[in-house]
């Protein structure tokens, strides 16, 4: 089978090494983890790894997958965390990493236009050197790849002012399940038909393989200005927030952390602080920063805030993607560590909230929250919970029961069970209750589009 | 067939009427007058009106048409322009307006709960009492509604600010083909699989019957402020206008006139101006309000533009709705006028622009043309033409060859053929070859969710 594929797109690009099909059937899923401590293997390994470079490799091993009925996963930068590039059966995966080109800089239209296995690091340094940015920063920049971030549907640390990564995709390229290829070009917006884009961004690969995309850039801000409250009631701090963007402005970062987290946060620091830290950033033009900081600030001070300047932010800044300090809790507390982000509208959040944050309590598992995206009708929250467990086994079980009651406290409230990580293998138990018909709608396009099931089977969608 | 209609949701929700039955037939679509002028009829008439006061009735009313193999037309407010409510055979026309009910303001979340016949205005108008806004005003906002809106991927004019329909759907209930309801709640923001919202959005009554909508709103604005500059230079003006957007500010309103619709406007209003007309308009809280128009003016000033203060912003608002003078024209030059608005990303804009502009010259056809809405990728451009024809037989041929023309020129040029009228009829012959690939998306959704094509045959989808 390997050798036939490796007669139509050649030898290097075909992989059935262990090592290989090791690495490629994994991502950094804490899960993943454990299996690979308990069982020393994921669940499923990939048989046959496939490489490609270009968007007609990519075609030529769909056609294969398909012709020869073998199921076909994807693989972008193995930087998720719900599992979705794990194989659920044997087959082949392609790893994407090496379709990492960038095809073209349009500074008048201010886009650029990437193969889709490029990394998000990678293409923020090259637009960097044209004093360009792309201002998407997920946590996962230096290894998702693009294509990655696109069908989980990704947002970044600076998500307030720029959006998700819905709002970066202008076009892109993508490969369906019956080997054409589908382009939707660059036009800025159009009214003709349901925009095809978002027919992919999430779709978590079950519509064919992204190869290719346009994305919005910025130029470099002119100025960038961080500023820091504490609050001694989150509460209160969720109703500045609320306010702050409801107010028509649009600082890039509005980072609130609950009292537990803010004092991991300053002890780690040495600060000896207490209540909840809210940090904004305001960056772009000098009077925008201007304007925008003054009308932040006056509403925070109106909600008796304590203005604690700008240290902590820059410091955040700068530590904003080690993540050391769960790791090294999650050894403190000796069981394993997990996030799991919701999000819900403003009249529904504080109910949510309080209810996970007991739900956690009553089991004496530690819980650190922030809201770091924040929208006009809503926010979301992030909730890390360090769990202890006797054993392996017992963290798997432990670890599966919280993820299934969490889900569920979201979805009596009304709110999502996934903000920005996807449903990868972790969440999938619950994604119909949230969809319900939408589920259908999924379901009817995939089963058209790929009646053999043969690109991501078992992912999204409820068979 | 209507008395069994009757008796499901009662007598006074059906009209064989022929009045009805017209007046629910047509909207406000150039060519449709024409027709009725020439064949005093609309090409298809309905045979039932069905006037649904609840979703219940909406469920009724499918499920009867599609056990009685009778097609469906939906009809929001009429507004449309380019024949999307028109029946392309016949059927029962469902007449949404009694779906007018305002459900729920959420004023926490600054949201709004409709059934989707309710009309802009009146949305508009109980916002504003409450002294909140929509913040979407499409010239249509007196007749169209909000499902009309949704279907047809509307934006309005101070888009720059606030995005198109798109930026304000939180969540949609609709009935889909098979009677069953979708509801897609209120979350701010979710990556569970593909957007649902987005596969309703723009897509014209074919996936079902949008019945409710979960819109966002705004508080009314602190304060408004206008300004406006002439240019010599349409193209120089226009790298003003991407400057601004890409500086990261976002002024509610940027509308760019060519010299030939300056001229209509400067010599209607009677001002002795020569040059392209810029107006901008900035909005929100104080501070924000002079720094981006600080921002703004540095920019226009730096392109030579002449700054001519706010008086034309605040006589363009107070006269944005009213079309009298398009239709005066239309006269004076004695045939028929329409409006084509493209859009593309800015390094295909001054050539596409250029290409239209000789086009209608060689033809010695009339043509005004504006941009007003702006991205930082790109820009719509909204063609008027004022066709000139000998009689009604000759002003169809004519006009129809024009829409074929510039939409070929449109899409040479990799252009958008609708940036927000949507496709009706009007457009439907080219947009396979804009959406390639992504026609076939859309089609094969299509037929599994409405395998009979009972709802809006022949709309959007080629078959």
């Amino acid at each position: 089978m390997d050798k036939k594929l490796a007669e139509l797109i050649g030898k290097d690009k075909v992989s059935t090494d262990i090592g290989d099909r090791l690495c490629f059937s994994k991502d950094v899923t804490p899960l993943c983890y454990k299996w690979i401590d308990l069982y020393k293997l994921p669940p499923y390994v990939s048989d046959i790894i496939a490489s490609p470079e270009t968007t007609e490799d990519v075609i030529k091993i769909v056609n294969f997958a398909r012709e020869n009925n073998k199921k076909l996963f994807i693989y972008g930068g193995g930087s998720g965390v719900v599992g979705g590039v794990i194989p659920t059966e044997s087959g082949i995966t392609l790893d994407m990493t090496r379709m990492s080109g960038i095809i073209n800089l349009d500074e008048e239209s201010l886009t650029v236009e990437v193969q889709s296995g490029i990394i998000g690091q990678n293409l923020e340094d090259f637009l960097n050197k044209k004093n360009y940015t792309l201002r998407h920063f997920p946590q996962s920049i230096r290894s998702a790849s693009v294509g990655g971030l696109i069908a989980t549907k990704s947002t970044g640390q600076f998500s307030t002012k720029y959006g998700g990564i819905e709002n970066y995709v202008v076009g892109l390229e993508a490969v369906l399940p019956d080997g054409s290829l589908l382009n939707t070009g660059d036009k800025p917006r159009s009214s003709t038909g349901p925009d095809i884009n978002n027919f992919f961004i999430g779709s978590e690969g079950v519509f064919g393989v992204i190869t290719k995309a346009i994305l919005k850039i910025y130029k470099m801000p002119e100025e960038v200005k961080y500023h820091c409250f504490i609050y001694s009631d989150i509460f209160r701090a969720l109703d500045s927030i609320r306010e702050i963007m409801q107010s028509g402005i649009k600082p890039p970062v509005i980072r609130l952390y609950n009292s537990e987290e803010s004092r991991l946060k300053f002890e780690k620091l040495g600060f000896d602080y207490d209540g909840c830290l809210l940090i904004l950033c305001f960056e772009g033009k000098k009077e925008l920063v201007e304007a925008e900081s003054s009308v932040a600030k006056k509403i925070c001070s109106g909600m008796h805030a304590r203005d604690i300047g700008e240290e902590l932010g820059k410091i955040w800044f700068e530590n904003r993607f080690d993540t050391r300090h769960i790791l090294e809790k999650e050894e403190e507390y000796g069981g394993m560590s997990d996030a799991i982000e919701l999000a819900a509208s403003w009249s529904k959040i504080k109910k949510l909230y309080t209810e996970v944050e007991e739900y956690f309590k009553k089991r004496n598992i530690t819980l650190a929250s922030h809201f770091s995206h924040v929208y006009t009708s809503g926010v979301s929250v992030y909730n890390i919970f360090y769990l202890n467990a006797g054993d392996e086994k017992e963290a798997i079980d432990r670890f599966y029961q919280i993820w299934d009651d969490v889900m569920e406290i979201a979805l009596k409230n009304e709110a999502t069970i996934s903000h920005h990580h996807g449903i990868g293998i972790i969440k999938k138990t619950r994604l119909k209750q949230e969809l319900g018909k939408g589920m259908e709608l999924i379901k009817k396009l995939k089963d058209n589009l790929d009646p053999e099931n043969i690109i991501n089977p078992e992912k999204l969608i409820e068979n």
